[in-house]
């Protein structure tokens, strides 16, 4: 029988590539994408299509409304987006997101009898988030190995990460020798409606020069 | 300045008495509910009491379906709510519940700027759930000590559970000592619309034999 994965998949270039390994890989796959009241739905909307793309067994779209919570550029309307890079934690960093993220996914895998959650966090050209680095990571793993029925009675659940180590540059290569279709990703914190990056904020630049390290043309469809 | 703490408050027997320890050790109270698909509403309509009578300067009830994932009795109508204690994990166990409302206090926490999150789990005359041991509790504070930017770059956040060690018996006896009322408090699986408890179900077994031990009047409310 097939294993069955639970993917994280927001709509970006990351999580699309975290999509096609895990297919690689042989998984069957059930895409988990939450609108947490971000500030455009481009991004869900790229999911969507995505997902139907990989045939997907399954794509939940999980509302959350952290933006009740506020404390973050992409869910604060009060916050500006920055448009460079900045040193430090960036105000686009969510509080307590992917534990948030990860929690649900371990619930839902537990329900569909999953054993595999795989999560698209990297660490080298990455923006400097808390829980993107590979100590959030493990800590989680340890936490997903007590914290439930399938923990102590079943099979439990692996936390996968094949991006963590990746740069920018490598992720894109990976995904190009999986064919992976890049044109349709959103990664933009204030994308418009269409899906159209601004070409500017520290996600864009992050993509932009992920393509040229890699020497082929950015697909990404700008404003 | 007064410690800012946010309580995990279900309106139970349990989450009235961590908020009534909460406020004598002089912590500025918010309390956080969730509503997740559960079958009644009784027990949010004790939490809205109780954090009422409490004065606490927020409550919150976030709404949360886990009853889209359902795989617990207390979630999903298709499974029946057992009438009496039974062996193992119970059916009423809910996927990742105290994981997933953990990640929702500490997220809040972290835009408060509160450092302290109480909850009220215990695991002695508990029902058996992996999420209420104290190495669930221990792996989470690990988490918490690297998941967010609080963490990394303030001073991150203390979970208290201040009930882990006490049977139910003690508790009730710490609540009385704080002129809590239990009265109000909802613990029932199967409460009906009035917050009556059912008098039979592996909670109410669990409250009832905590008062008798006690050696005081059962104030709970019966159908």
């Amino acid at each position: 029988m097939q294993k069955k994965a639970i993917i994280l998949l927001s709509g970006g270039l990351d999580s699309i590539t975290v999509l096609a390994i895990a297919r690689q890989q042989g998984y069957q796959c059930y895409a988990l994408s939450f609108d947490y009241g971000q500030r455009h739905n481009a991004e869900l909307d790229a999911a969507q299509s995505i997902a139907k793309q990989y045939q997907v067994s399954e794509h939940r779209i999980f509302k959350l409304g952290l933006d009740v919570f506020g404390g973050s550029a992409l869910t604060d309307a009060s916050i500006e987006v920055p448009s460079t890079q900045q040193k430090g934690i960036p105000v686009t960093y969510v509080p307590a997101r992917n534990t948030i993220f990860l929690s649900f996914a371990m619930a839902w895998a537990e329900v569909l009898n999953a054993h595999n959650i795989f999560i698209g966090v990297n660490a080298v050209d990455y923006s400097g988030y808390p829980d993107c680095r590979p100590e959030f990571i493990s800590a989680f793993q340890q936490l997903a190995d007590v914290a439930t029925k399938a923990s102590v009675e079943g099979e439990g659940f692996k936390i996968h990460t094949p991006l963590i180590e990746l740069s920018k540059a490598e992720i894109i290569r990976k995904g190009i020798s999986l064919d992976v279709n890049y044109q349709q990703t959103v990664s933009c914190y204030s994308a418009d409606s269409q899906g159209r990056a601004c070409n500017h904020c520290e996600a864009c630049i992050l993509r932009k020069e992920g393509f040229i390290k890699v020497g082929i043309e950015d697909p990404t469809r700008y404003q």
